[in-house]
């Protein structure tokens, strides 16, 4: 990673930045997006506010991590969760995404967050040992075990 | 489930009810809990934001749902996590859980929440087909399969 790729928070300012990083993550893996725009306009609102962050780095950037924050009635702070992490594929296997988690966990620290948390893919055995590596588990200490992510939509992404 | 038993929204003048019956809850699973004052102290401040709220049944409450509530990019509105759902042992088995999730589900539609997540212990078979029942994947549609839920604490729980 060149010593200007470091990663860097995004301000309100990068909300078109982080929503084309965003389209074209979502493109690769054939989920369907709102598109860039609708994805900026949203993030414009939402980076400025204290509930979502974002990491970028590069520039133009290249990598982009999305942090939702909500409050945890166990923790004296707040929890964030790693909505997305993405790297472009020709920028990839460099230690971008492991600069990014560092970062990640430094900035948590300075806005009272407390834990983060990641959704890994049951089949996605890389991404779960480049968790891993970087500090995160699975196992819960209280159970001993993992735990499935359950959803349910109430209206489709719009 | 008896008429005044019909699950209600929890006002900030709840929290000491509501923090009681999560610290019960952890005592019973044997899990750390900061104690029923610490966490009544949190909830009369998060049950009076947009960020946080609570789902009572009884009187006095048997039973208790806490929601935390964070913004998500890829909808309009907001995602709401079901971070505990405790019944009484004394009162299992006679529908309050759906109950709960009846009411959470039209709640979460009039507050602008899209989404409801659950994480659920990979062994838990009887939650994880409670959850299905009432409405609830584990399956994404994108991937097909699974997610398993990581997480790294930055500060320990206090």
């Amino acid at each position: 990673m060149k010593r200007n790729d470091a990663p860097r928070l995004a301000d309100a300012a990068d909300a078109p930045e982080v929503g084309r990083l965003l389209h074209d993550f979502n493109t690769e893996f054939g989920t369907p997006s709102p598109g860039a725009v609708v994805l900026s306009e949203r993030l414009a609102t939402l980076l400025a506010s204290e509930s979502m962050f974002a990491i970028l780095a590069g520039s133009p950037a290249f990598a982009v991590a999305l942090v939702s924050v909500r409050p945890n009635v166990w923790y004296a702070g707040r929890v964030g969760l790693l909505d997305e992490l993405f790297v472009h594929p020709s920028r990839r296997s460099e230690g971008t995404g492991a600069a990014i988690l560092e970062f990640l966990h430094g900035h948590a620290l300075t806005v009272s967050i407390d834990a983060i948390e990641i959704n890994v893919d049951e089949g996605d055995v890389d991404a779960q040992r480049f968790y891993e590596r970087n500090g995160y588990s699975s196992i819960e200490p209280d159970t001993n075990e993992r735990a499935f992510y359950y959803f349910q939509e109430l209206r489709p992404p719009s």
